[in-house]
Order: structure tokens, then sequence, then C-alpha cells
């Protein structure tokens, strides 16, 4: 009998509360028991988001969330700038290029962050440049942009909105919409919300809300402004994934017991803990600088492929970490604090690794990472 | 937000497998539809009671199967002899006096284990001795009692039987009914079978029914005559808790899958990491022989409350262990391997108990104790 444990940046694991609300018999989504369903999650939603925008729900997962995003705002040919500092960065690419956008891109080493003072030049040098695509977490490297810094840019170029993938940073990290000024802010059920897969949130600006206006880029399932109208009724589009939002107001409700500070908070520290924990069992970060509080990516120690420290912490501990994407598979694996997750998820990931590497003949004082994250998680 | 964890010594957490077959809808008891189930959970009590004989299904707590296995083969006066190494030692006691059976104590000092030769010599001394009652694993005390040594003894007088209180062993421990020679074997669905509480089992031998048969005693709701005939159509006397009864079959299929040495074996390895992580920490074990692979029992270091640790777990760490009880009350706490537990679920105790200790300044080096379950935890 081997337990499970999903420590993956996505899926994650889902509250009780939740998988209780989301095994009742299905309502449907044009009767009126729905309206104030969806009217809850709405403001739910806005409350996350910080924001008085609305904040869209889709039935897709969040690289649907990322398709709408492009094909909503933007127009053939229009300039696109992406930061690209790993796969997520890549994919922003390969969207824009799918709706023929023009793609420059700000390329960064895989561990790396961007420099804003690099988006701000680009922009300089080409104000014809209508949209910024960035993560928020990149979720292959472990690497948070600063996304407060680039918003402060963007804002100064009316003719450019700022476009943040947010799926694997929702509810890990504070991400202010209205205060610094984010256009398209995108999120993901299946990440900090604890949710299954199966729902994306765009929380969309007034400044891009003119952007879609203007947008001719032929759309039928992922069209915002539609959407937008539907929302206002407490409707969705298409067929309400109904099981799913009411988890969502699950654990909206958990959050709002939680307080959204406590929630970064929570999810800083088990980062924190993880760091301190690598460090003390003499490990190096893969994440050269400004990690993110969703997941942390540490290089393999050299000998040992990243892909077989994944595959031992599932296959013999019942662990799901994850290993690399891209050009990092192989080098590294990743532990992530997302979701449903506390101090001893940490605990266990950490212990888990420390007993998958001494397997492997990694020399590791059992215990040691353990300690160091205890040091960072007593109350 | 904090997760919860339980490590007491029932109930313990039942897995999603028998959650989630308990959350179907209700079949009716007396209707076609049970006769397989209970069928089912006939054989398979017989597998894990490794015997021929009847199981009885009763619902109930663990005490009822005790109460039961008083009322149903002892008449007032008959004699009894009690081994009282704990608090559930001194429940056999309590049940017997209230059914006016005429007691000898064989008394041990809490957190240690009887002697087989004080059991022959009380048997010599007194044949009319009609019944010995033990518990297989003391949960007060943690401490494992004999059972073969005790059964190969009690089996060579025919005028006596031999009753195990086994709620808290059975899948923690080898207890072979038949090939040992327990007469009476009681279990409770809330310890190693991984259930909630409401179900006690009671396996019976030909020789304790022949005791049955000339019982006098008075009785109506834990009539084992009446549950044995029933049994034999796949019934129960009362109504069956149906839904308890379809979880019993999903766990019994679990820890088929899994094996029944190897449930053993796993309860084992938890209980000796505990023991191990316990001497690294520099605590000191209560039970002083015989440990239980169900529930490790430590002093409290000196200064500090035992139930304080227990309310530290649980409150700042969200894990709830147990305390002491009866005369060991504050001076030890309890951690439990039983059930759906596995090596992480050990981890997150020991590290919670180190981080509870040192937050009451008890000097502790974070880890130390988790480093030394690990050791015994790799696979």
């Amino acid at each position: 009998m081997i337990k499970r444990y999903l420590l993956a940046p996505g899926p994650t694991p889902v509250p009780p509360e939740a998988l209780l609300a989301m095994a009742m018999p299905i309502i449907h989504h044009r009767a009126p028991d729905f309206l104030p369903v969806l009217e809850s999650a709405k403001k739910g939603l806005q409350w996350l988001y910080q924001t008085k925008n609305d904040v869209l729900i889709i039935c897709s997962t969040g690289t649907g969330g990322m398709v709408g995003s492009v094909n909503n705002f933007f127009n053939q040919g229009d300039k696109a700038l992406v930061i690209n500092a790993g796969n997520f960065g890549e994919r922003w690419t390969k969207i824009c290029n799918a709706y023929n956008l023009s793609v420059e891109e700000i390329r960064i080493d895989w561990g790396y962050t961007v420099k804003p003072d690099d988006i701000e030049n680009a922009l300089r040098k080409d104000p014809s440049i209508k949209g910024v695509f960035v993560q928020a977490s990149e979720t292959s490297t472990g690497v948070y942009h600063d996304i407060q810094a680039i918003a402060e840019i963007v804002r100064k170029y009316d003719n450019t909105i700022l476009v943040v993938d947010a799926i694997s940073a929702l509810v890990a990290h504070d991400l202010r919409m209205d205060d610094w000024g984010i256009d398209v802010l995108i999120g993901g059920s299946q990440k900090g919300l604890m949710l299954p897969p199966g729902l994306a949130f765009v929380g969309v600006s007034e400044k891009a809300w003119k952007f879609a206006e203007t947008c001719k880029s032929p759309k039928f399932y992922f069209n915002f402004m539609t959407e937008r109208k539907k929302l206002k009724d407490n409707q969705t589009n298409f067929t309400s994934p109904v099981s799913l939002i009411i988890g969502l107001n699950e654990c909206l409700r958990l959050l709002q017991t939680e307080g959204l500070e406590n929630a970064f908070r929570r999810h800083e520290k088990l980062a924190q803990a993880t760091r301190a924990a690598v460090k003390a069992i003499g490990l190096e970060m893969f994440t050269k600088e400004s990690p993110s509080n969703s997941v942390t990516a540490i290089c393999a120690p050299k000998g040992i492929d990243g892909q077989e420290i994944y595959k031992n912490l599932r296959v013999k501990y019942g662990i799901t970490a994850a290993g690399g994407q891209g050009q990092a598979k192989g080098k590294i694996f990743r532990i992530a604090h997302l979701g449903y997750a506390g101090t001893f998820d940490t605990i266990t990931a950490i212990a888990g690794v420390e007993m998958a590497l001494k397997g492997m003949g990694y020399p590791v004082k059992l215990g040691t990472g353990v300690g160091a994250a205890q040091e960072l998680l007593m109350v």
C-alpha cells in the first residue's frame, strides 16, 4: 500500500470541502439555482484578483485563457513583445505566431528573470508594440518576474497592454491587478486555487476592453466580449462547468477565511523552507534569481538524471513532483508549494527527496534538509 | 489554512477508495443486493483473522464486541482471569464485574507485558478459571502481549477459553486465530482496518461456541448464537450498517492486494522508525518491553506536560495524536501507526513532535528524529 502525494506544479491537491461540494448532484446552468453560484464566483474572483474589472470564467485549461488573451485583443500583424524565459514564455510565442502576430522576443537564459529595463527599452524603441506577454511565475524554471515593475512601465504606453500568465502564480504571489495596472491577468483552476483542472480565469482591464473592440481576429469559443455580456447576467457563454464553479466557490471561501496575505505568506514560507533544505542538502537551485513561491526548481546532482529523481520519488515513495521541461529535461527536478499545501507537504517532499537521492548514491545525511525546513516552518 | 493529520490510535484515516464506496447510495440490508456484500465481508474477515471459524459482524464499537464476549460465553459467578496491564485491561475487569463474573487479575505495571508463565501458574492453581481475558496490543501503554505463547497455554485447558481484545492490534500484528488456538478474537473497524468507527468483529472458535451453548446470561443485542445463525444466510441480526460493510469490503480488498504479511511489516516498520526517532531525539519510551506495532507511547520530557504536547501538535501543527490515559495522563503522549498510514505519516508525526517540543523549550536539533526514521523507511 503506497499513499500518494501530489506535489506537482498543477494539478494540485483539492481540499475535502471542495471535493465534497463538487460531488453534489449537478444543477442546470441556465436554471435559477445557478445564478447565485456564478454571482458568488464572480465576486470571489474579483477579491482574489484585487480588481473591480470583470474576471471571465472560461471552461478550458489555462492555455485556453492564454489563447483567448491573444485572440481577443490583437489583430493579425500586431506587434507583440514576448518575455521568453522558459517553456511557458515559449508558449506565448507559439500562440502569438499561430494568430500571425509579429513577435519580438526578449529571450532570457533559463533560471533568470527579465530585467524590466529591457522591456522599457524595447517599448521606447518601438512604441507600436501592442502587447507585452509575460509569465508571473515561469513554472519551467521557478522564476518570478517582477510584474509590478513591468506593469509600471507598460501602463505609460497608451497603445500597449500587459498580458500576464499568472496561471501558476495566482494565490502564491501578490498580484494587484488594479493597483499595479495589469491589463489581462490569466489564472487556472488546478494551481493555487486548489481545484481540479478545467477552468481558466481572465481578468480584463478597461484599457484592454478597448483593444477588444477593434479586434477582428476570428473567434467563436474564446469570445471574451460575449463572455463579458453573459457574465453581467451571471452566466457563461456556453454550458457552465457547474461542479467546478461550485468547487471554486468553496475554495474561494476557504481562501477568504485564510486571508489573501496569509495565503501568499503560506506559499512564500513553504518555498523558503524548501530552498533552505536544498541548500542544507548541498544541492544547487536551478533558479538563479527571483525564485517563485509556486515551485522550486532544483538541479539534479552531477551524474544523476533529474527524470530519475522524479521517477524514484513517484515509484518508491508515492510522491508526484515534477521533472524538467524542454532544455531543462534531465537536468532538474521541481517541487511545488501550490494549492492545498502546508508544512507537512513540504516536509514530505524534502524527506522523500533525501531518501530518493540517498538511494541513488548521492551522499546526504538524512534529516538535514528536513531540519533546515522545520526551522522556518515552526509556529 | 491548516491541514489535518489523524495519527491517533483510532479512529484512523480512511482510504479514499473506502470513503467513495461508503458515499454510494444506501442499499437495503434485507434485499438481495446485500447478500453478496455480506458474503464477501464474511470471507474477507476469515482471511484477515486467519481462521475457518465464524467472524461475527456487530454494529457497535469495539467495546460492544468485548461486552458480547463476556455476555455470550460466561455465566454469573464464572471465574475470569484478567490480564490488567493498562486502561483496556482495566476495561475487561469492569465488564466482567458488570456481568458478575468472579474476577482474578494479573496486574502488571504500566509499560510492561504479562509473563505467560504467570498465566500458566494461575491456571494450574485454579483450573476452574473459565476465561482468560487479555489485550493483544494494550493501547494505553503501547505494549504487545505475547498472544501466541498465551494461547499455547490456554488451549491445554479444556475448561478455559482465551478471549483476546485485538481491537488495536488487528492488521498491525500477526494473530493466527486457528494456528495458535485463540478462542475469541475481537476487532474494531476504526483501527488497522482503516474504516470509520461503528463495527466490531468477533471471531469465535468451536470450543468457545460450546461455552455459548451453556451460557444463560441475559442478552438481546449482542446475541452471538443468533448472529451466527444469521451470518450463515449472509445477514446480521438487526439492521446491517450497510455503508460500513461496503467500506469494509473495500478495505479488505486493499489489504488483500497489499498482502497480510506486508501489512504487518508496514506497521512494524513505522513503529520501529518511530522508536528510532524517539531515541535519536533523546526521549524515553513509556513502553518498557515488547512494544506494539499499533501505537508508540513516549514519555514527556521532564517539566513538560504530555497533554500539552498533544495540544501543541493539534493546535499548532494540525496533527491529532494522543495524550495519556488513566495513570499515564500528563506523563506521556502517543503516536499511532495504524490503518491507512505510510512513511510520510510517520515522518509528519516525528517532524511535528520535534517542532512542538522545540517550541515548548525542549532542546532538540530539528531533523534528528526524522533522519533516524528515514534510515529505516528507505526503500
